[in-house]
């Protein structure tokens, strides 16, 4: 199940959560027609925290995002797609809750099993490839956060994604509840075959690094003889990472996976100025064993990355087998540059 | 775009809402593959009443139990109309609202009208035929209802479908509110090129009645060439059609719509004990320009209509042309009589 010679399309798996990880797969598409998407699983804020706590079921909106991602593009389609994406408005019951939230969520308790719900919803969707939970089970992210005391070295445990994610405080751990949470057994296949493994962009505490503490997924990835690309968000978050340094970023990674090592790093090169701040980047990448990839891959004037730019610049990284379709592919390259 | 001559498949429209309206479309779909549900859309209650409520749009419930009725039965449409029927439980937001009801709302809310969600429905769902509102907006139904007050004589005004439907009262009337609603240009259509249309079972007051108070679509009923069959629920139902006699559902019926007349009246042999009963049903039914046809219909030791038995009798019903593809089919006739 290893290697990806004689395989006419890259096996590419991209783990995250969120809008980073809607990005990367939106990048993955253009190179591969055998894409997963490995999701995190512990939300607990909007329509999914709502779902999660009324109905128990996993929380369905970054998985629902993953598949809005990866959907196919004909027309037909591209309806279900948008009244997937669709709100509820107005004040009642119902207000803010997705329409895909709620099919997922459905579709679920009528099957018993969220992969096999997931499996259902790509194949109506036409997605050429799959998305799966990191987990079976619904997780909770707990956090060391210090700063919030009059003392500051004293740390607060605070619990939840989205009291993580906001908090004033500084983030120094995040760990699952449970601690040693199941993986999910399709997705560690899916990184054992792969070509390419992407870990973000995201909430760096609470949609990446979460990947890192699925015991046996972190072995997985360990393990995976795919090349494996961190991809970096294009500017801290307000909140969990506000102030983080690109090398800071990498450094709170390692802490929390100190065995794993990532063969790229990829950078948008506008946001990490040259000089001192990108040697800094490019020790704590080393650390890590990898090189450091700066590239275009902003959307102009956002925060947010081009999926053209970005599947550019990812193209690049596929074993030279595959390099050639990222190549073949109609989007430019010239705007990435190893640096 | 009238007449069936030479066309391979019988043109059949069926009228009501609810449960009645599902047992005739179970049976329709045996008997045409162009069948046409024009629904009922005055449901105050459950589910449909909140999403009405709360999003205003048209109360999807007898919409929605249309679409599962008529929907194909490969698996892999079984488990779309399995989930669209499934129910949310719990004591939360969403207990009790069945999924296809709100894929049907936010659907609506995306393409921005009702027919156009239907019809992507309906494709979906691989339904050879079309699922209609009979109005493109919502309705309220209103009744006069005696003995609720101490003088027998005087009516109240009752609202809502729910109201209506568990009154302890006796509906004398009803109407819709507003009282000249729009008709849905499709269902006119439907009507007028169709072989046969059917009308009812279900709620008498609030799902079959009303269908005669949309002004447009009563004089289209009027109009049509197709053959016309009332089909009588199995038994009176607690409520607002508590101790009525198959004969007073006649006499209501033309009550309301004086000017229509019907072809035939589909009763279940079992519910109509032979004799002075008969006598006075066929009397009702003589002044609607009604046969009565006497038949084995229903579901053994239930008051449901059993779809086999049903699409059995109704065939015999189809101009000659089309009568063949009713015994053509592999449903026995065996208890279809005439007396």
């Amino acid at each position: 199940m290893t290697g990806s010679l004689g395989r006419s399309t890259p096996v590419i798996t991209a783990l995250g959560g969120g809008h980073g990880l809607f990005a990367t797969l939106r990048a993955a598409r253009r190179l591969s027609t055998d894409v997963t998407a490995v999701v995190t699983v512990a939300d607990d804020g909007g329509s999914s925290g709502r779902l999660r706590a009324e109905l128990g079921v996993i929380p369905p909106g970054d998985l629902r995002m993953a598949l809005a991602a990866l959907s196919a593009e004909e027309s037909d389609i591209s309806i279900w797609t948008e009244t997937m994406q669709h709100r509820f408005g107005g004040t009642g019951a119902l207000a803010g809750h997705s329409v895909g939230n709620l099919i997922l969520a459905g579709l679920t308790e009528v099957l018993g099993d969220t992969v096999a719900a997931l499996d259902e919803m790509c194949r109506v969707l036409r997605i050429q490839g799959r998305v799966l939970p990191m987990s079976p089970i619904p997780l909770t992210i707990e956090a060391d956060v210090g700063g919030l005391e009059s003392d500051p070295r004293v740390n607060r445990c605070i619990r939840g994604q989205v009291a993580v994610a906001t908090t004033p405080g500084k983030v120094r751990r995040v760990r699952l509840v449970p601690t040693d949470p199941p993986a999910c057994a399709e997705a560690l296949d899916a990184i054992e075959r792969s070509d390419l493994v992407l870990l973000g962009p995201g909430s760096w505490f609470s949609s990446v690094i979460p990947h890192m503490l699925v015991p046996e997924q972190l072995q997985a990835l360990i393990r995976t003889s795919a090349r494996k690309a961190l991809i970096l968000n294009l500017a801290a978050e307000p909140g969990e990472t506000a102030g983080f340094s690109a090398e800071r970023h990498l450094h709170v990674l390692a802490q929390h996976a100190p065995e794993l090592t990532v063969d790229y790093v990829v950078v948008d090169s506008g946001s990490v100025p040259e000089g001192r701040e990108r040697e800094h980047l490019c020790r704590a990448a080393m650390r890590l064993g990898a090189a450091v990839i700066y590239a275009d891959v902003a959307e102009t004037g956002t925060a947010t990355h081009h999926a053209g730019k970005l599947a550019a610049s990812l193209g690049s990284l596929l074993p030279t087998t595959h390099a050639l379709s990222a190549s073949d592919s109609t989007l430019g390259r010239e705007s990435t540059s190893w640096q």
